[in-house]
């Protein structure tokens, strides 16, 4: 089907008072616990979602496709409105992202460890031995902030062995070879530029790599540092530029902060619980127009295969709402960016039951939001993509398509 | 996600006697009435409907995508089985067609204004202070089928100072710049080509217009023409060469006249009312194997905000759909070109109440033709443009795909 585009969507686009609200409870989607054939969604007491799902219109979203499960970028990208097939976010900028480093449109990233190599340069452990924390954030400093013909890298610990290095330059073309040999017993390769252009990026990153030779010298086991995965900032059009919006992003996660800043949100700063993260919202809410809400006590309790504590953490989000109700949000949406089912113990392909509230809604009669009663939701099952033009249309900051 | 494609249609349409009626009440979908909880669809006594509805196949349906409020055009095109995001009918065009102009395919279209000049030539009112509608019919009239470099030019009058301009000669490009300055103060601005090919109707043009100030100068305040929106008929593959179909179009409003002409339909003469454009169906029931009657009343009362008379305008139909029944058309489908909420007051992008109803129906156990009921059915929510494969399957006008 030719889809809308998101020219098509920049052309339509108004600017109004209207607020947006989206609450993501990250990998809400769940599974039927065996003993009461309830899902995690279905048997958590949740009042205020009950209220909002019979008031509004219920479905179930598809995040990339029927059957894929999502990592947590393309699950959020679709959210925000971008096809997660069209727009995907690389290897070593999703690192970058996953630190909520602040990339710049034009950055390189890339994935960095620090490893141990012998007398001859070959390379004995290819994590260091793991080094702490502590011991990362330490050398990263020491590496931090050279300059190569002109390109400035930046590196940032990650945690353990693992660190970004993250190149700054004009014109920078981001296809190049990893110097990782992804083995033991062979040197660091020398990184080759593969297209057009690169030439310079590999200069400067055999550069950056043989300073840190000789400045991780003394500092075995983390005596040399490995770099794979180049991939520069994917230059997404951002919520602003498409929708007109002012957007800002709450989430305590610094994975999802990055991924907001990635599209152009603002993010603002919040404390760790689902309530603070409402208060943080309370108090910005008169200087935006577009907020992303994340929770993700939902995906960690999924992952830890805790079925209680996900039940938990979903009441613990219902009974805080009303912070979120008393704003009167024009739109509010509530789904999550994947399932994450505590029988599953991992992202999982499901379909996220999602709802949609505002008073342009034509209500559907469902009487509880679960995964079940949403399948029976007037919004069917629908790409997760198209949550932003639903949130645009009944913010009613959408014209008419055609005359 | 790749589509089927109207070649592939084509390759598995046949002719056969069975006949298809598409009965569109434009502006169908509603929102519930905040006294009752019910919509104009749902309030209305629609024992006709009903009926259909129980026996056949129930649905949503979404003109060009969800949260996307159409006009008249992408509205109707879509049920017609184009793809509204592919075939767009631009500004010229769609004035052209809004006045049942009869457009042939090569002819380009434009949008015109009387307006006032002052001795200086510069734009002093854009709209000539409204002429009366005689007036301009009196002025196109003065203007029409003049003949320059062998391209005859076409006025009509449409309402106001408003009228329409068509070049009919061979390889019109129609990429030209506007004449109409969009301010006062200002000349009337030559029209310049923007593509190859297109100086020669930029050159007929301003010889028009130049013609047009000397025929207009003694008829002040409308004593200059400005131009704008130049486009072509759209080249759309007609129904018959898709479908090898014989359509015909029962419709009292110009406008969709108009857009069912530029798919090739053949346009009855026909009434005012519901009951005239039913009783035009009967008595060409034997000429046609595809016929598109078009009921505007629900948008209208939608538009005003009326809910009672929507509800009527729905019943009204309903009461005279006998006459529809008594010739037992093979396929019946009723359904609308948008959503025109009496509490919106306007289109709307809310999805459209859909019956299918034909001896072939696996039927869904719909009790009510309403909005509510429609999200329960078996057609789910799905995009109108598959409105025509749905009828020409269900008139076994299909065959097989593949061996």
């Amino acid at each position: 089907m030719s889809d809308i585009t998101l020219d098509i969507i920049k052309d339509i686009s108004i600017t109004s008072p209207s607020k947006i609200v989206l609450l993501v409870m990250d990998g809400l989607g769940g599974l039927p616990d065996p003993r009461t054939g309830k899902t995690e969604l279905e048997t958590a007491r949740t009042f205020n979602l009950d209220q909002l799902a019979a008031q509004g219109n219920c479905g179930l979203s598809e995040p990339v496709a029927p059957g894929v499960t999502p990592g947590s970028a393309p699950g959020h990208l679709s959210l925000f409105g971008y096809d997660p097939l069209i727009y995907s976010i690389k290897r070593g900028v999703l690192e970058a992202v996953g630190i909520d480093f602040d990339l710049m449109r034009g950055d390189v990233a890339a994935r960095g460890n620090f490893c141990t190599i012998d007398d001859k340069g070959l390379v004995t452990d290819r994590r260091a031995g793991r080094v702490s924390d502590g011991k990362c954030a330490e050398l990263a400093k020491l590496l931090d902030g050279q300059v190569f013909d002109g390109v400035k890298v930046l590196v940032q610990p990650v945690r353990e062995h693992r660190f970004v290095a993250v190149f700054r330059g004009d014109n920078l073309v981001p296809e190049v070879t990893d110097s990782d040999p992804l083995q033991t017993g062979a040197p660091p390769k020398k990184i080759e530029p593969l297209a057009p252009g690169a030439d310079r990026l590999a200069k400067v990153a055999n550069q950056f790599l043989e300073k840190a030779r000789a400045i991780l010298a003394s500092h075995y086991p983390a005596n040399m540092a490995l770099l794979r995965g180049f991939s520069k900032h994917p230059d997404i059009p951002t919520i602003s530029e498409i929708y007109k919006l002012k957007p800002a992003a709450i989430a305590s996660y610094p994975m999802y902060r990055g991924l907001a800043k990635l599209v152009g949100m603002e993010v603002l700063r919040t404390g760790k619980s689902i309530e603070e993260e409402f208060q943080t919202l309370k108090q910005n809410y008169g200087n935006y127009d577009y907020f992303f809400i994340h929770v993700k006590g939902t995906d960690t309790a999924g992952e830890d295969g805790n079925f209680d504590a996900k039940v938990r953490v979903i009441e613990q989000f219902d009974r805080a709402l009303p912070q979120v109700l008393s704003l009167s949000p024009d739109v509010i949406i509530v789904t999550g960016d994947h399932s994450t089912p505590t029988l599953f113990q991992g992202h999982s392909w499901h379909p996220v039951p999602f709802l949609i509230h505002s008073k342009w809604c034509r209500p559907d009669g469902i009487k509880k939001f679960g995964e079940r009663a949403c399948a029976s939701g007037s919004l069917g099952t629908f790409p997760a993509k198209r949550t932003m033009l639903l949130a645009m249309a009944h913010a009613v900051k959408l014209t008419k398509y055609g005359a």
